[in-house]
């Protein structure tokens, strides 16, 4: 398949990229600094980038900001940077994808486990990521042409805790979490909102 | 208690304000065209009726606008309603309401059946409702002085499916929904999502 990974650069990203080209896909590596720059806070950034691209069979998004600070401290900035990039951002990737992906293709985003788990400080990320998977399950009802869309949810990833200073004993390796969006490009969810905990124990195949 | 009710014009917020009233509660009855003028889209609105209204024990909005359009019509105008209006509308309340209200003092705002399942044409609403719920199980962890925060669920209510020209067997009327504000107001429930059907059965107490 051919596949575009936006954020392909990061930390997930970067993982998923890999493991989709060992898989033997064609893999289009998208990021503010990528073979394909693009911003995902930028509708005429992704419009571009799909044009330059081309026709595809799947387009997978692992960027994306949000704001981490306590509830009392957030401000209209933070809800609005967290709306506009992860959430919107990601939504603009599924309504452009919409008319460039080939029948049957699939679109898979990147929610994450504070919107289920929330802790201090994640209000705006919980509210954003919560609002993605509400998105994804809808959407999934009215899709053209075979096509499919889901969202993955990274719990913390080791090697993210390794650079906040954090202790990465509980964390899931990129490697790992990486197996949840091949699933997803792979298989036949739809709607879904994929564990990578689970997807990493063989247990979404 | 002295509860201010947004929204208290509408279908939802009237039955609550009549129930709470009923209670012994005093209500102040806020919207558009109400007691007390609110626009809840309009922060600068949200919080001058807060300065004006005084210390309070508790805050519920029943208000909140998103669009219903087929996923391929929705236009980047239509998420931005939904976002400033039903989001970021009640966001605010939770937010201002924090410095006005009385110790163990609660806020309950409203999101609805279809964050959790959507139908066609509600894939903006369903991500409002959704990021929502997201947004009221993080903000709990972090309320100070005993403040609760909850969100009520209610399903189609029979009142507005009448005035959509719809069957109205399936829905639940406007009293019963009103149940679960209720139960959110006086109970001890803290970031919680309560679904109104259950509510109303009495399992929500």
């Amino acid at each position: 398949m051919k596949i575009i990974v936006i954020g392909a650069t990061g930390v997930i990203g970067g993982a998923v990229a890999k493991a989709l080209s060992a898989n033997g896909h064609e893999v289009i590596k998208a990021s503010r600094k990528g073979d394909v720059e693009v911003t995902l806070d930028d509708p005429a950034s992704l419009r571009a980038m799909f044009d330059k691209v081309g026709e595809i069979d799947a387009v997978v998004a692992c960027a994306g900001n949000a704001t981490f600070k306590p509830f009392a401290d957030l401000t209209d900035a933070d809800y609005e940077l967290g709306f506009r990039s992860k959430l919107m951002g990601q939504v603009w990737v599924a309504r452009y994808a919409m008319d460039r992906l080939r029948d049957g293709g699939s679109i898979t985003l990147t929610t994450g486990i504070l919107a289920q788990h929330p802790m201090v400080g994640s209000a705006s990320i919980s509210m954003v990521n919560a609002g993605l998977e509400g998105f994804v399950r809808a959407a999934a009802l009215e899709l053209p042409r075979g096509l499919r869309i889901n969202a993955v949810s990274p719990p913390w990833v080791k090697e993210t805790m390794v650079m906040y200073g954090m202790d990465p004993t509980p964390g899931l390796a990129a490697a790992d979490v990486a197996k949840a969006y091949v699933a997803a490009v792979e298989g036949a969810h739809q709607g879904e909102i994929i564990d990578a905990r689970s997807a990493s124990r063989g247990a979404v195949a």
